[in-house]
């Protein structure tokens, strides 16, 4: 290439300055999945596209495309981009430096004089998180027809409404979503970059801006576990007759967490997450011996094969625990992913790109899910750029510096831009 | 004693009935305390007092009196009773039985044609559970003019009212109740017995119907346990960086569990209960490493020495989790009672009354706090008689077989008439 563009790091700070001030319930970030939140930064994306002359689009799920006509029409466009919505009070980053990367990047090619020979859409993609319906990379999976049914009839788990009832008050059209109507052809698509905080301590600590991403976990999550024991006197019930919810959870856990750390110990890299945990607070009492917890497990690994040692584990222990303690676990529906690799060609292109903008970089899998994901499974040749991010995410404490934000969002407009 | 008086059984069957029949919201019994399902219940012993020509009174905390006069107005009075309060969702006769066993014995005095010398006062105890306001035995050691003056201004946990606004409400006087007057003078009275259900498993176990008790058991709690660690993502924060707060309560728990095990296997009994446990439902995610975890703790046993142990334990382990998995532990203000032993002389007449009418009987002690505490400590020679019941107590299963109520209420009746 002989112009070497910039990111337009000026919009990019105003998009995110003006995301955290329409945030209406504090602590952090709460951007509800097809809900007020999601919403209000889909209309400030599109308006600022709508600003810099991309055309705009949106599919039946809501997917919003900002779309930068390349000179070329014979040739395959580049889809950018991430989702916009967060999980209850996480972070301005995660999801939203994605989108509003790319739209930086093209800002920038602009501003560097390019007109590229290929399309360039930057998508804002719907519902990424789980945490309102219990089901992950909803609008990217839709957008490729290939969410599940059922998945429409599933309530968010505040509004108890259904995600059709939340698609089609916004004006989309669940029915098409529920027919599998696709507006991305896998086969139509030259690649996606997904650009994305790390959300992990890595970058960080190994002093590097930005990551190259060879893989994306996959996962096995029971979100609905409950262990069900035998409520009796806290004072009254000796040792050996009690049936202890608790206890046996305890039990559950640590047995888990040694098995982890041995695995970690090994070099097999997973994470285990009992991230909700609680007694039932219209039966439990200080004084009572807990007849039942409930709990959600999430366990995540960018290799199948510890995801299913992990399961087993998980079985076994289970049982073990239920004839010990005179519980019972139930475990309800399983959900998850399979793990899903980056393009390796596309990672090249990317890695010889940050070498020739002096652009540190760090190899590395993805812990957490992307919509990448999708478009991995789907076919597509995906990538992903991680920016060094502080304090993790997912919580209202989550931080990026700009420099390393603009150092990934530079680095993908030079990708863009370099095309022939 | 030349007639053996039998307790009035069908009195006490209709009374247990209509106490379940008027109870409001299932499962189980709810007979909040200073609320209106405990007042329905003193409103019911009192109409059946009166009937059977007790004459009634209420102290400045609502306790109530219902006292047949004996015939020699020199000597002391007896006083038997229990409480009329349950937790939420509890049983009949956890409490109820003590009331209603002493009503039903002097029914069997009257009916035998005995007149006593000793003055006999029933007594219906308020608040003796300690899941309304979290202090136990409120009734009793307000009779004493020893309820601590800050109890007064706790609020109950479902309403938030205080105390004080709770007992005002009803007509009563809290502030004679602050200021200590006293309605049991504990040199004036002759002895106090306490019938209840055993709440465990032993007497069942043994099938053994009646249980002759030796001492109950003190106990520290805390109420308002916290694990602080940090929300993480729950993919991307790898094994070494995380700060799980769920994690670190299962291996405070665990390892609590462990050193419980070792203890009781030397025979040095107590117990521990984790009754309530929850992460944050305002911060939680099913995809965050949990930052917090609330707990309440409650660890009984009748002897002091075990209780100091076991405390010590619990913050040695507390602090090395700390250390270990960099979480911090607020265990808050930390509550309990003292063990109490139960009158020498007045268990051998019991044991002794037990045997001269054929009915078998166990020495154990009560792992349950009741209010035969208050009296012991207060110095009055206190005993108790436990009646074999089955499913525990504090919970809706609670059951108990009128054969074993009838047994431990005729032995009351016996120890009572039997005065010279």
């Amino acid at each position: 290439m002989t112009i070497a563009p910039q990111a337009d790091i000026a919009l990019a700070t105003r998009l995110f300055a003006a995301l955290e001030a329409m945030n209406e319930t504090g602590p952090g970030m709460t951007r509800d999945a097809y809900g007020e939140g999601e919403e209000r930064a889909h209309r400030l994306v599109r308006a600022e596209a709508e600003a810099l002359g991309l055309s705009c689009a949106t599919d039946a799920a809501g997917n919003l495309y900002m779309t930068l006509a390349g000179s070329d029409a014979a040739l395959h466009p580049w889809i950018v981009g991430s989702h916009l919505d967060t999980v209850p009070h996480g972070g301005n980053f995660d999801g939203a430096a994605g989108v509003l990367a790319g739209l930086a990047a093209i800002a920038g090619l602009k501003r560097a004089g390019l007109a590229p020979r290929r399309t360039i859409t930057v998508m804002a993609i719907r519902a990424e998180e789980s945490t309102w319906f219990p089901v992950s990379y909803i609008g990217s999976r839709a957008a490729f027809g290939r969410l599940d049914a059922a998945t429409l009839d599933l309530p968010r788990v505040d509004t108890g409404r259904s995600l059709a009832a939340h698609m089609a008050a916004l004006g989309f059209d669940p029915e098409a979503v529920r027919a599998g109507q696709a507006h991305l052809r896998p086969g139509a698509i030259h690649g996606f970059i997904e650009l994305h905080i790390e959300q992990g301590p890595r970058l960080e600590g190994e002093g590097v801006p930005v990551g190259l991403v060879t893989g994306i976990t996959g996962s096995f999550r029971y979100r609905r576990g409950v262990c069900f024991g035998n409520y009796g006197h806290s004072g009254a019930v000796p040792r050996g007759h009690r049936q202890d919810a608790v206890m046996a959870f305890a039990d559950l856990a640590m047995e888990l967490d040694r098995r982890w750390a041995a695995m970690d110990a090994a070099g097999d890299q997973l994470t285990i997450t009992f991230g909700e945990v609680a007694t039932d607070p219209s039966m439990h009492a200080f004084s009572k011996v807990p007849g039942e917890v409930r709990f959600c497990l999430d366990v995540r690994s960018d290799r199948q094969d510890l995801l299913d040692r992990l399961h087993a584990i998980l079985m076994e222990t289970a049982g073990e625990i239920e004839r010990r303690r005179g519980v019972r676990f139930a475990f309800g529906d399983r959900t998850g992913s399979t793990p899903a690799l980056m393009d390796r060609r596309l990672r090249a292109a990317i890695e010889a790109a940050a070498q020739a903008s002096g652009i540190p970089t760090l190899t590395m899998p993805s812990g957490a899910g992307h919509d990448a994901a999708t478009f991995a499974h789907a076919g597509v040749p995906a990538a992903m750029i991680f920016i060094r991010n502080q304090n993790g995410s997912h919580n209202p404490d989550e931080a990026m510096r700009m420099e390393d934000f603009a150092a990934a969002a530079t680095l993908l407009a030079r990708v863009l831009g370099g095309e022939p």
